[in-house]
């Protein structure tokens, strides 16, 4: 069985296994205080252009999310987030577990927009009984979405300058922020995300690395204290310079960005597929998860050789994820093609 | 100004003061173990018919509610609620605040049906990341709703035997339970409503106490240490025996019930009056609150004498709420259908 | 039976039952923005010469403690207590249950010293692996303590310097400050308290009121959003007008302070005749709470009439607590002063 | 500078290199649930001879420790420790954040007795006020201690009888297992461990692997929902099998066991030497942490060429702690030694 169903199926980059190895029995502090670390840090503060942020390395997305939004919410607060976010369906109430309501909005395509922030604020400070009801404080968008989908660099600003207005801190999960950059559609910068919100991470788990989440923040207000956070939560590794390692080969000589091209060659191949086939989307997506709606008939027959997410039953099709990645194969790729042809006809 | 915003506008019903001036000097133990709440927590108990059942008085909703939820729930489980339910949108995030989600289901009227739990649980349970999300564990309802709306006595009965089946807690919140059991479209007994939930409790705030809410655990698998749960979340009044009074004055002679139906007639008379005088409901009523739906010009001609809720601004119109309690006085209530009909040829 | 057990057996001073039957019928809005609430605020800020305060009514000191404690802190932030302090060991974990640590310090006496707080301080900052524990970031003191002790005015002082050096937020909890003021021993005066600390909360439930305490903000940065707090923690009041009630009239007329007096009046009468009979105290208090040392026969004699608290089993002997309370009566001071020298024979 | 400051300097064993490099390219479903995590938890259980326990990958001792509590305990429940415990003093308060108290008895050489839960349990249970305090619910105790001491078989045993008896869970953080079970002054099985608590984590950041504790579960009735709760606290790893790649090396062919004792030798090699130029220790350990009591000019010295940790600085004195690991160089422990000879003559 070949697997399409996840962008985490393999381990690591060779670079990043070649370091590890370099660096076995070498002596470093613990805690991300070494120069492993200081090193990476140095390299993604000058691959964003911002010699003034924080760079902190964490072990995975949903520790990088509640201990952001922890750090920054007080208890009445809420984080805005599309009623598709990660934050809001996927981690097992690890928001609401740090005391915060996660505040979702209506969105079609995972993406949400400027005006519907607006207008939750100005709902809010125009309630005559707004102490009732969760302040709205934070807003937490995904680049790209749970749906493959991206910010138009039009909707992001736009976006930003409302957060700002506010007084709303933005937050960006960039757990797949490799792949949205290297989306054909794409039209931001990794310096326009790290200019346009105040706290993003950038992923390594799903992007070429064993594991760990970069988290970068920009917004000095932001800033202080947040190790503690890191260590209250437990995502303070003993052996920080593990995170360090990963991600300076990630960022020497622009490999995180090859390795995400890669994945959107694929994705792309199979998406022209699709279309060439007639397989619907259930999301029109340029980034490297695509999101088919077959018949039950079609997904047991693709499944005889691939393993592929089941995301949505509905009343006689389903909607399944077929992701590429860093690792992915072109020969399981032209597999797969194959297969969706023959599927196609049933 | 006459107030009809809200149901909680006046003081308590005279016998409640009476009680407290007759008992000023009497020397009790803290904490709600005196013999006032020992007698009031009888009363309840052969009210409801359930001698097996314990009774705790606690200061307020919001609090009753945050107390029961955390008390029952392990800190990766949610709790089912309407979306319009009060723990969802009206308590600043108090259930997040002690760690839980909140699990909203779409309800048009307020209510919800046994087959919406049904279908949550099933996807939850087959869902194969279930680990992922946060896991279903109690059910919370309002009688009467948010909307002045009502269950009816089958869909109570329904969505406690779905409850069962998938071992749901079923919490019943009843701020406004009195003026509920009053209501000439109600076909519910207070008995059935304690045979029909795990937990529930008796709003007296609204109901003719100066403040305080008996919570009545009848499943005794909550009862454990909820005392320990009152203190810590600051409900365990020092002076218990205040909340003891109350309840005590209000289950004799059947108080609670007779004062509910004087609210009810009156809110009855405003909505026939409505009805004569083509004012349309946003929802359809039969208990103390009353959802009239207004142009502008016609609600700025009714304030000019009454106070009422803004519930939703629409285009050209609002959604406005008139209240009646224990506490008015029906020659308000005259003098309000008088404007309305006023109001109503605008 | 005659209860000495605590200060909350009794109901409340009749001017407060008075005025709540004065204005039982009049329709306020709710939640604490009243007229009587605000009336009830200037009373408070004139006493205490802080026209700038925010003040706020809460319901009990539990929930007092726990508002006040979650509005000020971050996360990974801690409050610093004498270890006997009421946070530390008599509300269940109610700070722990908002997410922070009590970072109890060593007392003697009840009271804890500036020289103390600058030494935990120094020692957290200059920790190399400071991120790995609590950050010390505010203080919680008790006028007067769970000890019946007092604060002199150059320890509150002191203590406040290094507060503000640290920029460390002082705490006042005031359950028992009428009786603190009121004492001969006190040289405090209550603009003195507000003066030298950030936030305190003036006790209504053991001193007059039938409950309520009274929370009065004066560092402005500590201020925003408190309402939201206040609801979300169960302790926002629908009908908060029963709150302004009781605080307008104890700030009427010097109520507060006079009532005050005269437990401590009646204190200090019982005091004296321990002296005088050679029973020992576990603490010397000069306020309304005495703590005597007796053989386990002598606390039987004594409870065939009177009812006392169990402090401290010792070895032989038991530490005992007398209180008084503004609504003592000196004729039973005079029985259990009877007893006790009966007692001291034994 | 050649580091004794900590036992994880370096990264991990050789054969988890080896075994990183061989898997790289296997597709694996995620988050634990592939056939290496099953392989790993096989041999495990195995070896602790508990084919019934559950076994689940954790990232580190501070996660492993929160998550555990936090299953296990209601709202209004806290957790016994030793004060020096690592739970009570070097998480940031991370068993706090969860809502928690942690109840501190006090410990002389980092272990507690039976004795002392009893006395505790009975002073609650009969405290009369009981719901103003936290219940205590479990016990956490770590094998070995912070100061490198360990449980003597009857101890443990005692401890879990009287924990048994009061229904307790017993709960052992086993960062440093591997080193406990290697000293010569132990006389407990790894079995000994699984049968006489409810739940208990083998250490591997510190005992040979990148990072990964293994969490042990052999109480039923503390098994349901785990990876729940493993989920929401951040701790499941996408890429899981990395935790299922060094477990299932470190438990094959005795690895785990035979790292250990290469560092217990080289401890034990220190203290001998210690004794031997009459350094006096502040605890006396038998595992792989030592901690010598050097005046300050001593270890300026000892610091021009290691370094080490500072745990106390005393009047004249400080007591630095020296670790070996199983990644220590004996060359290096023979340089270490001489320069405490030269040390020890100042």
């Amino acid at each position: 069985m070949i697997q399409f169903q996840c962008d985490y199926a393999e381990g690591a980059h060779p670079n990043i296994l070649k370091r590890l190895i370099e660096t076995n029995d070498l002596q470093t502090v613990g805690y991300g205080e070494d120069e492993i670390c200081d090193s990476a840090r140095a390299r993604i503060k000058a691959c964003i252009g911002r010699e003034d942020a924080d760079v902190h390395f964490l072990v995975g997305g949903t520790q990088a999310n509640l201990t952001v939004i922890a750090s920054i919410l007080r208890p009445h607060q809420g984080v805005i987030s599309a009623n598709s976010g990660h934050i809001n369906v996927h981690e097992t109430g690890a928001i609401e577990a740090t005391g915060h309501k996660v505040l979702a909005l209506n969105s079609e395509d995972g993406t949400i927009f400027g005006y519907q922030v607006k207008e939750l604020m100005e709902t809010h400070i125009h309630d005559g009984a707004r102490e009732h009801t969760v302040q709205p404080a934070m807003v937490y968008i995904s680049i790209s979405t749970e749906n493959g989908t991206l910010y138009p660099k039009q909707q992001l600003f736009d976006l930003y300058d409302v957060c700002q207005e506010y007084e709303l801190p933005l937050f960006i999960d960039g757990a797949r922020l490799g792949y949205a950059l290297a989306s054909p559609a794409n039209d931001l910068t990794i310096q326009d995300i790290a200019n346009h919100c105040d706290v993003f991470y950038i992923g390594g788990t799903k992007v070429g690395a064993l594991f760990g989440e970069a988290v970068v923040i920009t917004n000095p207000s932001l800033k202080r204290d947040f190790r503690y956070l890191i260590k209250q939560k437990g995502g303070m590794l003993a052996k920080g310079r593990l995170l360090g390692i990963q991600f300076d080969e990630l960022f020497k000589d622009n490999l995180y960005f090859e390795i995400s091209k890669h994945a959107i060659h694929l994705a792309m191949k199979i998406k022209k597929a699709c279309e060439e086939f007639k397989i619907p989307f259930a999301f029109e997506s340029f980034t490297n998860q695509q999101f088919l709606v077959l018949t039950n008939k079609q997904v047991e027959k693709l499944e005889e050789k691939f393993v592929v997410s089941h995301i949505e039953n509905r009343k006689d099709t389903k909607v399944i994820r077929i992701c590429t990645s860093w690792a992915t194969k072109e020969e399981n790729v032209d597999l797969l093609i194959e297969t969706l042809k023959e599927v196609s006809l049933i």
